[in-house]
């Protein structure tokens, strides 16, 4: 593997930023929150705050000063390795998922010692320049590993605050303004043919934009049939007109598990919505600044990919597959290099922490790598070539390649350059906490 | 209902007393639990220990303040009202109990902010005299109702604090010595005939030890045959035994009920009991103070109805109806009154929070009132004639008259004063995280 | 223990007649059945005709032809034991009771033969005469099990019957007149006092009248309070009013566990009640005789005891203990002794197979013993100085002593002879597919 | 779309006797089983004989002689409608999947008459010779909907006759000779490059080797990379060798979705293979003729995906995509076009109705389309420009396009002529009670 540069120690004083960086980035998303608020699991795919904040510290415990070898510290506990770890079977037995939320101690405040001794140890390692390569590339994946739990963080406590019956508990107080219409969509074309997608390992180093994730390659050539691609995402206003048409209650627009779920699980509108007691035909919305009005013009978003199958099935259109989106993202991208950086996590006093509503056409792509994440008809399956790392990382994505779908893009919650073009995030189909929203696609005309 | 004075100033200024007790008590229980600790529910019948804290609080500002007309105060928000409310149907809809534990607002803080608002309320009002009987009267159901609720709050964090899979959490960090051997159990035979049982309201009034529960009454007689009943409860030795004996793979000693709920749940032990990794013929315990080797003198708790009905099957014993166990304790009492006082809920700082061994034996009845609630043979069922209390706080003791089973004494986490020997506490019969143990009887020989 | 006669070849004649006619009513009770009917199990709780057909056959196998050392025959084959053994965990291993649905071989042909094959042993034995009183014991105990099952197998058809969606599917094309008004409930005051209830084996035989079950033993003393008892069932007409005034809507009627059950199953009328298509307010049921209105007259039947408890208590009276009951029904029989052969199974060509509406009006108690069971307010419990036989028979009945309400008297599809004053029957209270039904009963005024 | 004839009077004799030829041979399948046997529903997956009977009579009824106006025929009585549809959601109400097993009327003798009177009216309808091309489209599709229903038939009855705990219940009595050691795999290399996969209704007509289901088209290019695929299929003798590595024991050849399914339905063997219970190292498996050894050199069958997955990858191979499977099947029918006709469905008096050894190594891929059906690595979706038929046919396979994976082949339970290169299977990864097996596949070297 090439690295992307060829000075280690400018390599090490640059990734020593980026670790601050994030691991500051981490606490200052759970600064707002109680010890309460920070302990709470309210659904299996949901972890408590308190437990992501000491799961990103246990990587680098772990696979990092573990792998240094150091000792005797209170990482080290078998109780820290047997709590935090999450999916890696190969490190050791794990605590059932589903009951993260019972584990009282340790604490809000012992978890808060523990990244900063784990940050202390980390400084100290960086500060001796003595790291093999192997070794800094597990410390930046374990960086963009935080940087994927700072999402998930929040779309967590969206989640369990959710479950507070009381009205409006908001994770931060900023007012929403009501958005300009974005108008109706426009369909753009892009032509087929033989490309290439994903990215390969041996093109590029691991450190800042160098970084990808194994599942992203290796790169490789797809046939692609000419499409069409909607210039924005689908709106709350258009999920409107879909429940008002019955959506919900018509089997005619969805896939058979998809319709099975509905049914099973209740639904009639997004996670999130919520009938206005007072106006049958108007909706709620809880989001990170409280329950307020859905907004018609901000993009729809907490759609699972069968609901977002169901709409395009109802709209005339079909959801596109990961290589049609990347495709078209590539080509957006040479238009306006900069599009990869808008929309993502705003972590500013004044932030919203929503998808934001589309500006004005302009005859390109709009919304491509913020505000929703955006579901692919793509199963997650590995690429012509794709084989695991070895070892306990090698769990990393691999063992996620069956009955998810890949969702393409970027989300309001995303950190900022944590996505790319490549970039392949996936949910089994039926969930609905994380960002999810949809861009409708179709054949060419 | 008469009244245990005929002086009703002197009556209010006990009862203030009383009120200022319980409510303390209440802070102190709760005082060395972390706001996590407080968070957590770990099964359905396990509520939070602010969610405890809250809802004795809800009952006086529902029951007593609103009564008397306040308003305008936070405990009159509907949250309040909804999130606090348990099982008075009769009082608004409810907060699904098995969702206690995903209410991270209010906080453990602003609990504290709720009882100390609605005490200094309670105090104005109890100040002015101006209180009728009836009030005084659902006051003091109030303060047995929040005693109930300590031993709740008890038996609930002991639940809670096992959860976690780290070694050794502790509620005390007091060091339980060994206990002295009590010995074979001894038989002491009474005689039947026709008993009279409970109590009537007619004959107490509802202050201090005059308090009874609506269950208890009215006073009647039943037809009692010869029986008798073992000096001491069984303990945890005599549960080694019986698992030693395949107590827990044969069915012959079991009820079909129990037999099938053993099966399901995987019982191969008391609640609690963890095998030794060390020795296989070995059992650890999980207690108030921390992990410890079970004590083969203690009496054996945390077991089921069922549990205990095998082992009593397998004992070539049974279990006491309750009437038989009220007709002997009621004898004991005339022979030391002081019995009722032992063994029950001590919060001095030595306190172990557990059930002791038996004394020695003395030709009476030991650890009949402290220690372990005794599962009895009879069903929870009206007492001919009984009639419930009229509204809400009707809804106390006759609706769960289905399907549970009577416990007999007290035990160690139950408030001094608390209990009494007509007094019906009750369970299903398939529970085991409250302080659930036996003693056994046999016809007379 | 005594016996019926002195004369103990008389005894096997007697019994041998017994033993005939209870086996023939069971093929005669299946006849109108297919083998796909006989094949169904529609829940846990109902066993396949085919299984019933089996397992009576199989008691008289295992505990009496294999008691004599009998071998080599079909039906002990260990498939057979392990098939139709159903309860008697001290017989081996058992086939799990929700799979009995699943066992399409042995075919119901296979089981015919069964039966003859036994049949034929047990002629064979009988006419030897040398048949120790123990064996005759268990041999009249088979034919009361039987009786039993001659029961189940009709109520466990009637609600595989009900799973059909075709309309209409009927055990029986017997046309069902309307009833007679009986008019409304008297309510008939007994005084209380020390009452004798039970029986004992030392006063019967086994033989004829002379039989019981251990559990309706010992004959013992209790203390009744003076109280009042309905002189008919309550009928479905009264139900039609308890579901009009939101009997089903408010919990204040019902026990705890019952409004949960109500609401998580889903209760809004007896089972077997369905809404009739094209008016809201009229009611439809599925009978043995197929799909018919609601007749208002009838005794209501197919309740859980939740629902006939929460209906007493709309009603403002209670259910009886299962001991007024029985003094109550005893007086009864001093003035009537023929009333205990009343509505008890009819198998002629016109036989309704459903409870009959009650008579006119004749200050005594109607229905006592025939039509439905009736609901009592006892947990089913040992009498005192109960004691289980010895080995698998043990298992008979008081391994159910717990979880269960007594039921008293005898439903429409018991058969002549098998139920009587100290009758005990039992069933689990939120249990509806069996025939009971509800009397109530009022303290004295 | 083209027909496969110009002649359409020679195209009605040709369905006609196809359609002869396949409702007779779902008659013979089911011929064996008993009125029992035809009433079980095993599991929710699996429909009753009877049903599958019903059902595909039920296609005709309703969408070929409803379609035509015929009438007042006990077919169009709306329980039959209700009853036998099965997942066309346009043809209003269902009757729900896993109640099918408790429908005992109508019998199967009412299905044998239900049948015989459908055919008849086919008969008439076909003699008449007006026959739209649309219509008799439709009654093409119908019959090949039968024939899948014919495998199904087959694996249904399978796992109904597998609940049956006696020893060797059998569907046919022929006894199985051991295979011959089919050898060790070869791995037999293809370039990749860009290759056409799928069929186009342009391209062929709906008659005999012309019909195709919507999925298999249109014909398209992919881009497949060069590829090896194994000779044969993974044998019974190898899945031993992965047993006994620890293959169920071991996280890291699993995905995470198959090893929690794994674990939670305690999976250690294929489907079927039961411990022999007198040696810890034996198997025996449940197989339409009974019970007998596990033949090491028949293939593996009755694995979900996620075991065939993991177990490719124990062996460092992987499956092969659905593309890479067409191209070389397409190769190899080119050297061998009789390949197609191996393995498949035979009902003659002596077939074992169970997948067969390969025979001996000849160089090219040997049970490719018998035998097993493969699993792949590709999810089931739509190829570019797929669209679904209107109307309630148009779910006939879009529907199912998520969560599922694609199989290839066929198996030894399919129907002569069903199968094809280009044919798509499709079930859920956790199933296995159809008949899937693998082929393994690596990268090019």
């Amino acid at each position: 593997m090439e690295r992307s540069s060829s000075d280690p120690d400018a390599d090490l004083a640059a990734f020593a930023q980026r670790y601050a960086t994030v691991r500051e980035r981490t606490e200052r998303l759970a600064a707002p929150l109680s010890a309460e608020d920070q302990m709470v699991q309210s659904m299996p795919d949901v972890s408590p705050t308190k437990w992501h904040r000491a799961h990103t510290t246990w990587f680098f415990a772990e696979f990092v000063l573990g792998a240094d070898g150091t000792s005797g510290r209170h990482w080290d506990l078998p109780e820290y390795r047997f709590l935090y770890n999450s999916y890696y079977e190969a490190v050791g037995a794990r605590h059932p998922r589903p009951n993260r939320g019972l584990v009282t101690r340790p604490s809000s405040a012992a978890v808060a010692e523990y990244r900063a001794s784990v940050d202390k140890e980390m400084a100290e390692l960086l500060s001796t320049g003595d790291v093999s390569p192997q070794l800094l590339d597990t410390m930046v994946l374990g960086t963009h590993h935080e940087e994927q739990h700072q999402e998930l963080l929040l779309v967590d406590i969206k989640h369990v605050l959710s479950m507070n019956p009381a009205v409006g508990p908001a994770y931060s107080d900023v007012v929403v303004p009501p958005a300009d219409d974005p108008g109706a969509a426009d369909f753009v074309e892009f032509s087929g043919g033989i490309a290439e997608v994903g990215r390969s390992f041996g093109d590029v180093g691991r450190l800042a934009d160098g970084f990808m994730f194994d599942s992203e390659g290796p790169r490789h050539e797809v046939r692609v049939y000419d499409f069409r691609l909607a210039d924005r995402l689908v709106t709350a206003g258009e999920w409107l007109e879909f429940i008002a048409d019955g959506g919900y209650e018509r089997p005619e627009f969805w896939k058979s598990d998809g319709w099975a779920r509905a049914q099973s699980d209740g639904w009639n509108a997004p996670l999130y919505w919520r009938p206005d007691p007072d106006d049958p035909d108007a909706w709620w919305i809880h989001t990170l600044t409280g329950l307020r009005d859905v907004d018609p013009h901000e993009p729809v978003c907490h759609v699972s990919h069968y609901e977002a199958d169901a709409f395009a099935s109802w709209a005339g259109a079909r959801l596109p597959t990961e290589f049609e989106w990347e495709v078209a993202a590539a080509r957006q991208l040479e238009l306006d290099p900069s599009a990869v950086e808008r929309g993502c996590l705003d972590t500013s006093a004044d932030s919203t922490f929503h998808p934001r509503a589309a500006g004005p056409r302009n005859g390109r792509l709009r919304q491509l790598f913020g505000d929703c994440w955006e579901w692919t008809s793509s199963a997650y399956e590995p690429y012509p070539g794709f084989a695991p790392a070895v070892g306990a990382i090698g769990e990393y994505n691999g063992k996620f390649m069956s009955g998810q779908q890949v969702l393409r893009g970027g989300g309001a919650l995303t950190p900022p350059g944590h996505t790319r073009v490549t970039y392949r995030n996936f949910f089994h189909p039926h969930t609905r906490w994380h960002l999810g929203g949809l861009r409708l696609a179709k054949d060419a005309s």
